[in-house]
């Protein structure tokens, strides 16, 4: 797939696609569009031109055409009204030569301009692929989950986390508090919400001040260093002077919210960073949740594993968001799954997650390379938050082990008490 | 619209929302979620931190509800299939100081995860206000409309502009020569296609050095720099690079893919830059094109105004893009539009343009602060390049005379060649 007869190196992009023209046809449109030509022969677009530049059909696939379209177009009505909108799937071959290790350029190639062609009524990126040797020229995740681990001091088991709450308001010294309480609990991780950065009542520098003292207390008594995602996410400039602070004062991880600090940011905090990115994808929803348009996740973790980030965050299964529980399991898989030689990014399960849920992850995924952050799961224990975090540790325990979690609990009391008590809710 | 009763300074986001619960209580979901609480009251969350940090419910106007939802939700169906999915239009004020003058920090709290809330079917970002003093704190736009008429020597007329075709693959003396053609033809505005970068035959610095000799050529017998806004998107380090490359070789204008450099990156840029940014939306389909998701491009703009772009695409009337005519006219609109003290943004229309688009620009807008950019309807005119740039600017004589183009034409031969070849395609 990643050359063609010529040998010209590329990479591709699999998309679904629907449109007012038959599939084949809109597969050469967007081709055409999204490198050297329009559907029609430009003038000056040689033959040499195009065995340099041109984007190649690699592969359609049709699929049912229907008779409405999932989005409107004025020109498809103004040209004809379409009495059938064809559907497929199609593979984009690229020219590596064409962008380069260059993210803004290769999301302008595979996610621009098409999304607005006027034949299109549906488009929605579904995923990658590129050589490794193409890959490799990008920053990639640093640290990745053995990274990670050696950080945390955390080893065949997921990492279990928190995030503090409230979200925001809190001050430096009642967020110190909070801390001091999650790692007198032995938590493995904690996280800054992400709408927390650095507010006029508890700056980000008053905040690492307040806090960094206490997780060092901590590592002194634990024997590793709790790890706290700290939201550096702001200007360049703040950035990577936040991550030098965190470094500097004995911090494991930062955190960065990756869909509005961008592509350029991210890679650039990547290329400066001795710690792990934490990245959050708030927003994320904007871009998936109508199933015809956007991006699948599948993709997007890609795109984001090549810019550099170490753990991503994939919702929860039985959370209070939208998604159903097979596209969160989805989304973890893909984060663990091999892609161009690219280290595999951690995933995150978080919303409404308690010790419940750990066989459900660890039945589909077979793996404890994830992290499980529990709000009220562990804050909300009816035993104190020592409690919640040794439930769900325990959930694990009994996951792994293959066992029913109710006979685990029989001999486990915090997992009692968790199971009394939140199924109750 | 920007104080509470306790004058707690505040910005608001205005939103359309569809969800499963009643639309008030939809909004107190989505004020909690992004600013101190959830729904339900947290332990921790004091008077005082609410005071500080809680978004306000400023208003709520109910639209009538619908049988289906817009995006489905497996949260919703399974607390209980609602029988109505409610609608409407609301208003959160949330604290300034929670997020201060922080891009990323901003979108994360009005489009960061309330876009995957489980009671939420439908959720587009509509607008967004802000008192000035707080504007003032971001970057906004250096030049904006007056700066870029400086730059380029073009006064109370449209900026007349075409795109490089093949948009990619081109060698750096090809692209040489078609600026000369250009210039020749007494062109105000070049840019790049969205897609070309960096490529490997025809790098950044090849181009440059190819195309520079021949603008200043040009710049010498025109009196003013013909403006080519050079696509430096890339890596933080190579744009700011590549902006003081432009800079020194006399150009006057950088071009950045905004959505994919992402916030952080191009205000980076802007703040480092002494050359007006000319912003490419591409991927702003996805961000768009269902309508009871994502961003409206009232919203966007503001964004990117805040960053600090000084021209930003908003299509064409009659193009080859999805987007009704009515939409781009009030794109435009939006971009020169006041927005809390920041400088207005220069609409930049592209696609499917030639001279017959002036007088519904002119008639619906009122104004010639803009850049129209055609690309056949220049390149391909029957008597050439020169006369493609002459029938543009003839058009835009007579929209802003008020004469009929037809009429215009008789005394105007660049004009009528293209009224009778474009209009017979």
């Amino acid at each position: 797939m990643s050359k063609n007869s010529n040998s010209r190196a590329e990479f591709t992009a699999r998309y679904f696609v629907e449109s007012s023209v038959p599939i084949a046809k809109a597969a050469e449109v967007i081709a055409g569009e999204q490198s050297s030509g329009t559907f029609l022969a430009l003038p000056g677009e040689t033959d040499a031109l195009k065995e340099r530049a041109r984007a190649r059909v690699a592969r359609v696939d049709s699929l049912p055409p229907v008779l409405e379209p999932s989005l409107k177009s004025a020109y498809a009505e103004r040209k004809e009204p379409a009495k059938l909108y064809y559907r497929g799937e199609i593979d984009i071959a690229f020219p590596i030569d064409n962008v380069g290790a260059n993210l803004p350029a290769l999301l302008s190639t595979i996610a621009g301009n098409l999304f607005e062609l006027g034949e299109i009524t549906g488009l929605r990126l579904l995923d990658i692929d590129m050589p490794d040797d193409y890959a490799r020229r990008f920053a990639g995740p640093a640290f990745g989950i053995d990274g990670t681990r050696r950080l945390a001091g955390v080893h065949a088991r997921p990492l279990i986390g928190t995030i503090i709450k409230p979200s925001i308001g809190l001050l430096p010294d009642e967020t110190a508090r909070i801390v001091d309480d999650l790692c007198a609990a032995d938590i493995d991780f904690i996280k800054d919400d992400e709408l927390l950065a650095d507010p006029a009542y508890a700056s980000f520098d008053a905040r690492l001040a307040a806090v960094m003292p206490v997780l060092r207390k901590h590592a002194d008594r634990l024997g590793r260093m709790p790890m706290y995602a700290i939201n550096i996410s702001g200007t360049i400039d703040e950035m990577l002077r936040r991550h030098d602070q965190v470094l500097e004062a004995g911090g494991t991880c930062v955190m960065v919210c990756v869909n509005w600090v961008g592509f350029a940011g991210v890679e650039h905090v990547r290329r400066h960073a001795q710690l792990p990115i934490h990245g959050h994808r708030n927003g994320w929803g904007a871009f998936t949740r109508y199933p015809q348009l956007g991006f699948s996740f599948t993709a997007y973790q890609k795109l984001w594993r090549l810019a550099g980030v170490d753990h991503l965050h994939v919702n929860g299964v039985r959370s209070k968001f939208w998604e159903p529980d097979a596209s969160v399991i989805d989304s973890a898989r893909a984060c663990l799954a091999p892609f161009a030689g690219v280290r595999p990014v951690m995933p995150v399960f978080s919303s409404g997650q308690w010790a419940s849920q750990a066989p459900d992850l660890f039945g589909a995924l077979r793996s404890v390379d994830l992290m499980h952050l529990a709000g009220g799961g562990i804050i909300g224990h009816p035993q104190g938050i020592a409690a919640g975090v040794a439930s769900m540790r325990e959930g694990w325990e009994a996951a792994v082990e293959g066992v029913d979690l109710n006979t685990y609990a029989k001999t486990h009391p915090a997992l009692l008490a968790a199971l009394s008590h939140f199924k109750a809710i």
